[in-house]
């Protein structure tokens, strides 16, 4: 293609800064949320919303925004490629870590309200995004982690499908992390409040964030 | 790179069926979900749910299936370009149609029942979607329809931005979906009754349907 390639390069590396910047306004939107309008982040507490309140945070600063950065690192830590693997590994695993600790906070949640667990369209694509994530880590690590033990041509097969995975697990994701907000701000009846406009405007920046690292991780990869 | 290329955009070329697959599956399910268990489409009637059920049967089957058969139709028509790009355009044009009057089902509801407009976030993504598809359209028509009025560099430009903004479009239109899913499963309060189900079933498959249109762009693109 006939293309100032370099300059749509600068471009798309502006993305993954929009990228970050947007990760980290969505995570201060949340905050405010948790902590103002709502009673705040406590695993431990008697109250059921602070102990529920830790699912949305460590599902967004946890799960999304450290998978996120995972995504992005082969662009954006500069170190020979074997650093940038390991950081992708590492921010992945924090990531499902994270992330299970999210989903037994609202389990915990449920069981202190006698609420049922796993009926919701929420709740199947967070699990499902959760379950398949895991299968996705453990098959990265065994083939990437231990190249030897593959031989070249797989592991380039291996690598395309790795990243289309890793790209609508991203996809499946944010899906979650809509549909979540979206149960909670009808569970609370927010309806035309200040407060149904912050979920929103979070709900958006997070969309966001998911929108620009796809393009960023497209646009490295493929320009 | 040292790849079975042709390998791989074999089942490349299988994600698109699958693409094709998903989205005839969740129509069908949105059809069983909107006639069975609901009370049938109507955009005329004076039963508000009939009214209200026009608006997800068109913003999936009128504005999402279309858009996503658009996007894909540069690998699916057996024609020459000029064809095709003839096509995308078209099937861009009636989803953007289709949408405008799917949305405007949701106004009428609105109306019949005295509810505010647009203060839940899934109404915020939808016609957030809406306004910017609309944009696009308006971009790529001006842009691609009359090629000899910018010259090549920047059209080759154009359409590397315009491929990213369809499919940032996507991801935007498929959080839409899932969240106006999310929020009547949750007015309607169906916890876990075998409609519930059916709903869920719907919002994966309308996700997968995303996820492999998504990639089968992405395979067809770069591959």
């Amino acid at each position: 293609m006939d293309i100032d390639r370099h300059r749509f390069r600068r471009s798309a590396s502006r993305i993954t800064v929009l990228a970050h910047a947007l990760g980290v306004t969505a995570l201060s939107l949340l905050l405010v949320w948790l902590l103002h309008y709502r009673e705040g982040i406590n695993l431990d507490s008697d109250n059921a919303s602070r102990v529920f309140n830790v699912h949305p945070f460590l599902m967004f600063f946890g799960f999304i925004f450290f998978a996120g950065e995972a995504a992005m690192a082969y662009k954006t830590v500069q170190a020979e490629r074997k650093v940038q693997k390991f950081t992708h590994m590492l921010l992945n695993l924090i990531a499902l870590v994270l992330g299970i600790v999210g989903i037994h906070a609202a389990f915990k949640y449920h069981n202190m309200i006698n609420l049922k667990h796993m009926f919701s369209l929420h709740s199947w694509i967070g699990m499902g995004t959760l379950c398949f994530f895991i299968l996705q880590w453990l098959f990265g690590f065994a083939m990437f982690m231990f190249p030897r033990s593959s031989n070249s041509s797989t592991r380039e097969r291996g690598l395309l499908w790795h990243v289309c995975a890793g790209r609508a697990l991203l996809y499946m994701a944010i899906c979650a992390a809509e549909t979540g907000l979206m149960e909670k701000a009808s569970t609370l009846k927010l309806m035309d409040s200040r407060e149904s406009h912050l979920v929103n405007f979070t709900g958006l920046t997070i969309l966001l964030f998911g929108i620009t690292v796809d393009l960023s991780i497209a646009l490295a990869r493929y320009i």
